[in-house]
């Protein structure tokens, strides 16, 4: 029997994952397979046109139908009003590229963009840690920080969606070169690069190389071993993340200030380590937000796990699909 | 013949400016009084009662009726849930204050408060610089700074109407103290108290007290008269201006990161001396915000003056009265 659901994709520089999700949040039935993000700019898409075809064949043989829209989260900025692809950091030959075109030529148009991070706070907002609420900020701590503002039950698109890039608030105008060509975003302290850079620049006078406590078995930095490091006593690491808990408070308190929301929610895989940087943030919380403000709102962990990009991705498509 | 129109007070530290306000925002009748704001707290409120009143006399001298809904531009954060004043920085008396309540009192259930700077910017965004637009931040440097922001043709309240505090963003978290308690808001480089501080801090070899090319007559700090002496070639005040400046590009470099918006507006005093502001601003701006989110939007001016307050708060009423 037809059954109405939603396809949500979330495009990572490694895996792709790509699910169907009912018009509830629930997801149906998900996969996930090699992103192949080095390919050129037509392969790339090509694998997500594969990939979406896979499920809603998978779909088709349960009797469910055709997707109605098509959801897909894509790292990096981009241009919404136009579908355009700006700048994708894991997808090299993405660069000013038309992707909801190409997607569209193969999928019919049943296409909606959105920005990563603010998939994976739609789902956050639709099923996870924000359900219910109206005024959220939400923080995605991994690799890079990025994050999701919903404002009166509506994520921020700005102009044309390139709002919600938190890890981009200056947080100390001095501070450390960010990959982003600034100095001192959020990012360049609370990311795993920061943290990173943060263990170089303490350990400047040893060896360039970081000692094997800070490294995964490639031999790359690794937020986990660090977070190991720290629960073991290191002051190295239990510096890293005290930094960084500071500067997450100094965003933290400009964003209650901003937006006076309910409920701040940190994600990705730095925020495992919230037992590190708790006591430093919330000092600063206290100290730079007004205090009522600070009253009314609850700083919050995640709740999905990796599904909140794909259930994020497929609300996207929902609600795009329903205003138009 | 009854005419619908909507009064718009804006309560000050020194004036009342109250205003009956068409519906398509044009400024039918303006009276300006003197707030009395250091009298008792209900003396205050009487105040506005009898001001309200006189207007709406008037106008039903001209046979126009009563005015359908009433906006209150209120200094100070409040809570709009409850129409509780928190504190007012001109009106002592205002703490924990149940203003909505004890204007209904007399006024009937028409009223509507809004922060003031919040109605600045409605106003702006009604009939001034930011008229038409979906996406916007409104920053006004007066004596503190205080902003609003339009996100998709709406006024960001958050929670409970705390939102648009951007003069409490932090911009250097060693900076100076700020009056809220904090340390390196953007208040505490770019609003008139901040500059008043940074020239202090930057004569500190000299006597005490400011040279008089710093004061108005009555020997107070002035904006004006710094502007005149930057104006002159007064390196203190051109060095003033150009840190305040700096510190606005990187409040607005961040703001930009967090809402793409396509316009800022700024406004108030300060902004009078933009001139000596806007180049180590842009520098900042370009260095700090994502290059296209920054060429969707221009910075500029204000557009109405003193009557955008009265305006804005029209409008809240007017919005208010539909939307319930």
């Amino acid at each position: 029997m037809a059954r109405p659901y939603y396809i949500g994709v979330d495009m990572g520089g490694t895996n792709i994952r790509c699910a169907a999700v009912s018009a509830q949040g629930r997801v149906l039935m998900m996969k996930r397979a090699p992103a192949n993000a080095h390919a050129a700019a037509d392969a790339v898409t090509a694998n997500i046109v594969a990939r979406v075809a896979e499920l809603e064949r998978a779909a088709g043989e349960r009797g469910w139908g055709r997707a109605r829209a098509i959801g897909v989260a894509v790292p990096g900025p981009l241009d919404l009003r136009t579908g355009v692809v700006l700048a994708a950091p894991h997808v090299a030959a993405w660069r000013s590229f038309p992707l909801k075109r190409r997607l569209e030529r193969r999928l019919g148009p049943r296409v909606v963009l959105e920005n990563d991070a603010n998939a994976w706070a739609l789902g956050e907002f639709w099923r996870g840690a924000a359900r219910g609420r109206r005024d959220v900020v939400l923080i995605t701590l991994g690799t890079g920080v990025g994050g999701g503002l919903i404002v009166n039950g509506h994520i921020v698109h700005g102009r044309r969606g390139g709002a919600g890039e938190l890890g981009h608030m200056t947080v100390n105008p001095d501070g450390p070169r960010c990959d982003c060509g600034s100095h001192g975003c959020l990012e360049s302290y609370a990311s795993a690069s920061g943290l990173r850079t943060l263990v170089v620049s303490r350990l400047r006078k040893r060896p360039a190389k970081l000692p094997r406590k800070y490294l995964d078995d490639g031999g790359d930095f690794s937020v986990r071993r660090l977070y190991r490091s720290a629960r073991a006593g290191d002051p190295v690491a239990r510096w890293a993340f005290s930094t960084a808990g500071r500067y997450l408070g100094v965003a933290i308190a400009s964003l209650l200030n901003i937006f006076n929301p309910e409920l701040v929610v940190l994600g990705g895989g730095v925020s495992g380590a919230l037992a590190f940087m708790r006591a430093p943030m919330m000092a600063e919380v206290r100290a730079r937000s007004f205090s009522a403000v600070a009253a009314q709102c609850r700083i919050v962990r995640a709740g999905l796990g990796r599904e909140a990009g794909v259930v994020g991705a497929a609300y996207a498509a929902m609600h795009s699909r329903r205003s138009s």
